[in-house]
């Protein structure tokens, strides 16, 4: 009856989750075509509604097509400069964003919505779960990238009209997530956002609620909250 | 250098990946607060968009609610129901969908759309980042929960409406995720519409793309996937 995982197992599994960052910065070493498979293995077995596993991993090492894809970023990113202001702006400026011409491989995740046919199991009332789907897979693929020691960074300062056009999607795939991976310098201790001053981190009694969206935290969860942040 | 995982941090990681499952038939006992927040903190440590952290964690116990959502999943299933003909209407009536009144504790996992204000580093152009990085969270937390031997199983056949009206949800948080949790008899060895024969499992080299959509498995590849899934 006892599923728990053993001390070991779970220190694995956590520090992925703790350590994993979105990174922009890339070593040019390739991935070993063994490390990817088990990576896109993990991506392949997340959850999907009805089953359908929506997803497929677009492979993409061309530098021709990657200097497509950064042009489209470069003009979406102009145009997402403008819409801050001032010292924000000043600041926008100064992150990098993606890395996709440096980074050794990129990665285009694709949701192919009428997967099996038109009616799926669990997607019937809420039709994006297909999407959801794959997010998961997303989130799976950038996990199993950590503990291969590898970083990944999802650029959506991008079109999506654009992406599917310059990788020929046919009407019904939609793209779900572009990634950069690579082998990096360093993981960072924190979100890069976060140690620039750009947004705090939240406190996790700050997010969760009790019974419906009103009741705010309650007072021992206020204090087993603060114990795990101060560990 | 080298930030790749240690042999046994990887197979805990992989086993979380492998060995999740989406459980509808959970055992009574109640989830520990520690355990609990322990999930909630590996949730809270997903990607998002901007560092805008989008999501709550609404913890569930109270039957009464749970018995109004019980009943909006009915209302939902029974349409569902209608949309399948023949035999694939008789099948999907066996299966079992939810565990909203039986698990200990049910969770939504909602996004705030407009967290720390209208504008958002990444979002300006794919307005459903957001959301995305929401699915994230639920990633983490379905394989938090694993580790720690606790199943969870997502609901989709509910109307978000109907949910955001027993929930009490302002008009700018949308629930993502209706999520059960609690502890198994058992986690399958497969997901169980794999068992019963609603979908098979794709291989691999089914869904790896090479340079664009139109370009299949590469010969070495195809190879590579066969060996991964033979293991």
């Amino acid at each position: 009856m006892d599923h728990v995982f053993a001390e070991s197992e779970k220190a694995g599994f956590y520090r992925a989750v703790f350590e994993r960052r979105d990174c922009r910065r890339f070593r040019p070493e390739p991935i070993p075509d063994e490390t990817l498979a088990r990576i896109l293995e993990a991506a392949h077995h997340a959850p999907s509604v009805g089953f359908m596993q929506p997803w497929d991993f677009i492979l993409i090492k061309d530098l021709i097509i990657r200097e497509k894809i950064h042009q489209a970023f470069l003009r979406a990113n102009a145009e997402a400069k403008e819409l801050f202001e001032g010292e924000r702006q000043r600041q926008y400026a100064t992150f990098k964003l993606e890395g996709i011409r440096e980074s050794p491989l990129n990665i285009c995740v694709t949701c192919q919505r009428d997967r099996f046919g038109p009616v799926v199991l669990g997607k019937t009332c809420q039709p994006d779960m297909d999407l959801y789907s794959t997010v998961c897979a997303v989130q799976n693929l950038w996990l199993a990238a950590r503990v291969e020691g590898i970083g990944v960074g999802w650029v959506s300062i991008i079109r999506a009209d654009e992406l599917s056009a310059i990788l020929s999607l046919p009407r019904q795939v939609v793209p779900v997530a572009y990634l950069c991976l690579g082998y990096v310098e360093k993981f960072a201790s924190e979100p890069e956002l976060q140690t620039a001053g750009w947004l705090p981190r939240l406190s996790l009694r700050e997010v969760v609620r009790f019974e419906n969206w009103g009741s705010s935290s309650q007072g021992h969860w206020q204090r087993l909250c603060l114990e795990l942040e101060n560990r």
